[in-house]
């Protein structure tokens, strides 16, 4: 149970563990930890012998600086709740160790990281690859860990993971939700009470598309339309993108066929908002 | 002394000497090998526990596809040279393996790719990098060796290394050159024998800058004009780029003052010849 902020320092006890025939568990966060997180980190408790939790408000993965301004920062809770769950090393960096100032490598996954959140934040995907990978090289893990809920880019990292040749396997788990079925986010605190009562209406449209592909509609253009219909229910919510896609490619699907993955953002108020689901 | 082509093989293979405490020597190759490989080989032979060399020509480095075509092709030649330089393990993937038909991540080092061969050549570097990175994953080195007539890729695997934070050392070894000062490359074998006996030229242009710094000339202008007085002595040269650098930047130096690169490339017919030499 230690908080380590040097580099050299983590691999030194990373390669004392390996020696000792320990795996390593790997939890890549940006703090303001919740019930997501310590379901991930409990996960690498049980699988693996050193459980490694990053937490790294990653600059060059914010395309909006206000956002990163206003990313919440909260070590002291966020390091007991990460040792409650079973963290063994939390990796807490500075900017200035990650990116010095000749920095300028950068990894990019060039098809999968194009639509989506891709698209609505230029940059975003390069940031959350390059930083990941540095990562990976640091901590050396055998398993990492990321949450569904952030789908596209669990997506990615698995294929930057395959395309490079990490010798690390990608456990993603389910997305954990409030009771009223909201997606546990760092942003959900940001919520005026207000938009936080209508925000469950992002996970029932995603249970009705869900629902609607089971029963076997299959055109992309009537699901899209219905889950829309069950957003437009609660004033104030815009939404950025909802689509049907395939769970590979993230390319829309115009008819359903196999597997799907149901896509969506939002934003309330000045508060963005994602959510998806797979159907199979 | 095996050849290996599947990264499964390799990987069981770099696993078993690590959990016996052998250190991982590295030498990336894209065949054809001379005696500058064989001097990179050696060394790392000498330095470390297993010696693995790969041997495979990345397509997406070359810009120019008849430059890939013509690329020499001698496995049975290359696997016995490096055998008898000291190699344990010689990994000769296929492009397939490599590069899978959903492939789509890459890494750019930046800055230090814009200028020289770089510009020269829009896509080598990211294809160099890219590959070194993917074959870093896949053997797990501890050392690295490369040669330093690329100055330039040197200078931007050691950029990648230390930016991705790969836990890998980078030895950089000292051009081998023919009798005749002509560096040697898998190139030289495509020059006619007229050319191949111009070809010193710029080895001499390259000493000729050398000894004009360290008799105390600064100026860039001055030691320019008088390296390609040099390469004008024979006909038929025709000069892509010459440079007096910082070795750190790569960013041309108008004034000397401490550590200085000097870089070259030229044409000689179909021919491109690359040399360069660094003066304290």
């Amino acid at each position: 149970m230690r908080i380590i902020r040097k580099p050299a320092d983590l691999r030194r006890r990373v390669h004392q563990a390996k020696r000792r025939g320990k795996s390593i568990g790997f939890v890549p966060t940006m703090g303001a930890l919740h019930a997501g997180h310590l379901s991930l980190i409990r996960h690498a408790r049980r699988d693996t012998g050193l459980v490694v939790v990053s937490l790294f408000v990653n600059p060059i993965q914010f395309n909006n600086r206000a956002d990163l301004r206003s990313y919440p920062h909260t070590l002291a809770r966020d390091a007991r709740l990460a040792f409650q769950a079973g963290a063994d090393l939390l990796f807490v960096p500075s900017a200035r160790e990650i990116y010095p100032s000749d920095f300028q490598t950068f990894i990019e996954v060039t098809r999968l990281s194009r639509r989506w959140e891709g698209k609505l934040r230029p940059g975003h995907f390069r940031g959350v690859t390059t930083v990941v990978a540095k990562l990976f090289n640091l901590v050396q893990p055998d398993v990492a860990y990321f949450g569904q809920k952030d789908a596209q880019q669990a997506r990615i990292v698995r294929q930057m993971i395959q395309d490079l040749s990490f010798d690390i396997r990608l456990e993603v788990l389910p997305t954990v939700r409030e009771p009223d079925g909201l997606a546990m986010s760092s942003r959900n605190r940001r919520l005026p009470s207000e938009a936080r009562r209508g925000a469950p209406v992002l996970f029932q449209s995603l249970q009705e598309g869900k629902r609607l592909i089971e029963w076997g509609l299959r055109r992309e253009t009537a699901i899209l339309r219905r889950m829309r219909q069950v957003i437009r229910q609660v004033p104030g919510v815009r939404i950025e993108y909802i689509a049907v896609v395939d769970p590979e490619s993230l390319e829309p699907l115009r008819i359903v066929k196999g597997r799907a993955l149901l896509l969506l953002a939002v934003r309330m108020g000045k508060t963005r908002l994602m959510d998806c689901c797979e159907v199979r």
